[in-house]
């Protein structure tokens, strides 16, 4: 009778995929998993469309419910429970229930670490003002849709021009809001290339956004009812009803390090390929959790639902006595504004550059099909190869409808570790309608091999 | 002074990109091509969407004229030229001007044969009639679209449920005429899986095309003007103003087999991956030449224009001196009926029992994007792999905008050897409006690893 209760912290993509993929190879085991906020299982990258209008409700973000997961599968969901403390030695937690505030030791045979990440909200004056909002939990996404419905706020300032910063900056824009957007890095989407980011930038102004680049947040005023009311950069002044904070997220791994679990690359907490932790049977999945990077050989910080998702299930089948191995990740992301579609996979220059790797790179335009045809809209793909071998190192893609999902075809390359010369010949698809006879990524690939 | 003159026989997507990148490697040598239509560079794909009033007028579809051609590449394009024998003993061959009727001898130093494809024709009563057509050069998509433009008809049939078939039925569906399709298989589009054709078959009855699958043509019947008037199948007299033939093609390889050259899969020339055939200082590219799969294993005749271009390049390389193999095919299509993208690569099923090979099949339905925003829909993703190896053997894709491109996915894992399993942990991009957090190809994935 070893191992035979596993106790999951957090109770999103990561730790509900191992939660399911266990209970799918080991009907006995019990499992237990404990939530800090109201729901399991909801889907973070809804949020932004929760507010636009284009998500209805809340509830359609909400995959399953305790009451379904224990119905269906088994599985004891505690929302409203915050980890507190990890005794390794003793094998066990310390609990605080939210609901009645009192505290609890529960033991585990199996622990699974699956806290995932807080938004990163700078300690300025003003951040704690009435209309500030950062999503970190369904519960944030629906008081900042609660808020804006009751307040109907005419101006918004995002600070951030990353994915967040960006599917906000549409969503708010959508209810009709003049929508401002401030980055400190002199560009939006820094996950892209300056050259990139520029013509995201360029559609972004054109759309209505004002964006200020390269200016530093320093304070959030308010009025008297506490609400925030200007937006203080290092070079403005902002008149803002509503601010949302998308700075970035960092890993929850506090209660792992203090337990004096190892903590890894990002602060994330440094697990294996089979997602152990340096503390025996304690497992983290999910972005709480460093990834190991294919393209630069490295670990990495990463915070995706997709990795998260993939992170549980290896987790699962390890856990159930299963050997599972993650492959890694290549970094592919994308997102969208309005019409426009991004996405990024592997190196960008500036990471090249960081790692010292010697490259080639090409940018191209092209159309996202035929451009004979009426609709077909411009395809900027830029692509990167190591100098010495060919190798692919990274994509990036800046297009109409149709361009974004392109990327695909760039990470499986470099997962596996094709050349540019390799995907000049793949065989892609073509017809009309759907695409050039020459894919714009393999116009990209064949101008590295030039 | 070796090897000055490069004489191509036909001037599309492999012929010109084959001189075209001679040029580009090769500033001296002197380049001859030879065509029998009257246009060269022409995409003969982009004629349905000519005929569907798509694209606005022919001239859109050629991406070079001859005139082009020479001044800025000095490349010398005689079109109206049809080539009536090649003589391999003296380097030679003979041509025939369309022009004044003409014949003259013409030397070469290399002969580069890329003669494409003709449509089938069967042998039957009434094929000869007016109002019937198949396309095999721009001349004949140009003379359906007038003949459409000056009789109107209002009843058309379709020969052949692939790839022309589907996309004609677009057309002429927005041309507002009733449109009927029969083909002699008991599926349409038979390079997929009956499973998944009948989807495709379901939307296309909604939208409103007739089907007779399963019933062979016997004859075309015309009135006193010699205009076609009933299709006769074994089955079925069906009313047409406007026959339009989408049986298939066939290699254009008989001058090549009456020089004595090679022939090969098919009835496609014979060539090695520098694309040269039997005889020395000829070679064959594109839709006229066979090309090696990369999942059979094996020669096969395959008719496109993403291969083609393909051919055309390693051609062009090899013949300025380089050295270029090109690596061979797994057999990606795409085509789509109006909102239906339709795609395919690898192996079907059917291919996979001719190769004799014991595979697992999963076949899941999920939605292009996330299912809780509005206008996600449906896509069928059906996969092979090997049971024993679990390499991925093939894909086909059936579903609403979005799902057709995400077969270069498959592809790419294709080329690659990849398993199923590579493919469930692949790196793909999510966001929302474009993706599930598991890519449906991933969850077809995920399913076969079951």
């Amino acid at each position: 009778m070893k191992n035979e209760l596993l106790v999951v912290i957090g109770a999103n993509a990561a730790g509900m995929s191992a939660a399911s993929k266990l209970r799918r190879l080991d009907t006995k085991k019990k499992i237990l998993v404990f939530e800090k906020g109201k729901h399991p299982s909801f889907s973070a990258c809804g949020i932004p469309y929760l507010i636009g209008g284009e998500v209805k409700s809340a509830k359609n973000l909400i995959a399953r419910t305790p009451e379904e997961f224990l119905l269906n599968q088994n599985i004891e969901v505690k929302i409203q429970h915050e980890v507190l403390e990890i005794d390794v030695s003793k094998k066990r937690i310390l609990i605080l229930s939210l609901l009645d505030k009192t505290e609890f030791w529960q033991k585990y045979d199996d622990l699974l670490i699956a806290t995932g990440t807080s938004p990163i909200s700078p300690k300025l004056p003003g951040i704690e003002a009435k209309g500030v909002f950062a999503f970190s939990s369904l519960e944030s996404g629906k008081s900042a849709d609660r808020y804006i419905q009751k307040h109907q706020p005419k101006t918004a300032v995002i600070i951030g021009g990353g994915y967040i910063g960006i599917e906000m900056a549409e969503a708010l824009l959508h209810l009709g809001m003049k929508v401002s957007l401030i980055d400190m890095a002199p560009q939006v989407m820094a996950t892209l290339d300056p050259d990139m980011s520029e013509i995201i930038a360029a559609y972004m102004k054109k759309e209505g956004v004002d964006l200020f680049l390269g200016q530093k947040l320093e304070s959030l005023e308010m009025d008297d009812s506490r609400t925030v009311s200007v937006v203080v950069t290092d070079k403005k002044r902002i008149k803002a009803d509503l601010v949302i904070l998308g700075i970035g997220v960092k890993p929850n791994s506090k209660i792992a390090e203090a337990a004096g679990i190892q903590i890894g690359a990002g602060g994330a907490i440094q697990v294996n390929k089979k997602l152990e932790t340096s503390a025996e049977h304690i497992w983290a999945a999910g972005d709480c959790a460093e990834s190991y990077h294919l393209v630069s050989g490295k670990e990495i910080f990463i915070s995706l639902g997709t990795v998260a998702n993939k992170h549980g299930q290896i987790a699962g089948i390890n856990i159930s006595g299963g050997k599972a191995e993650f492959p890694g990740v290549v970094g592919t992301a994308i997102t969208k504004f309005k019409d426009l579609e991004i996405s990024r996979t592997g190196l960008s220059e500036k990471e090249a550059n960081q790692e010292g790797m010697d490259y080639d790179v090409a940018l191209i335009e092209s159309s996202v099909f035929s451009s004979y045809l009426p609709d077909s809209e411009k395809i900027t793909v830029k692509l990167l190869s190591e100098k010495a071998s060919g190798r692919l190192l990274g994509g990036q893609i800046v297009g109409g409808k149709g361009a974004g999902k392109r990327i695909d075809v760039i990470a499986i390359a470099l997962q596996a570790k094709m050349t540019a010369r390799d995907l000049v010949f793949a065989d892609l698809a073509y017809v009309p309608p759907l695409s050039g006879v020459w894919d714009p990524v393999q116009i990209a690939a064949r101008q590295l091999v030039k």
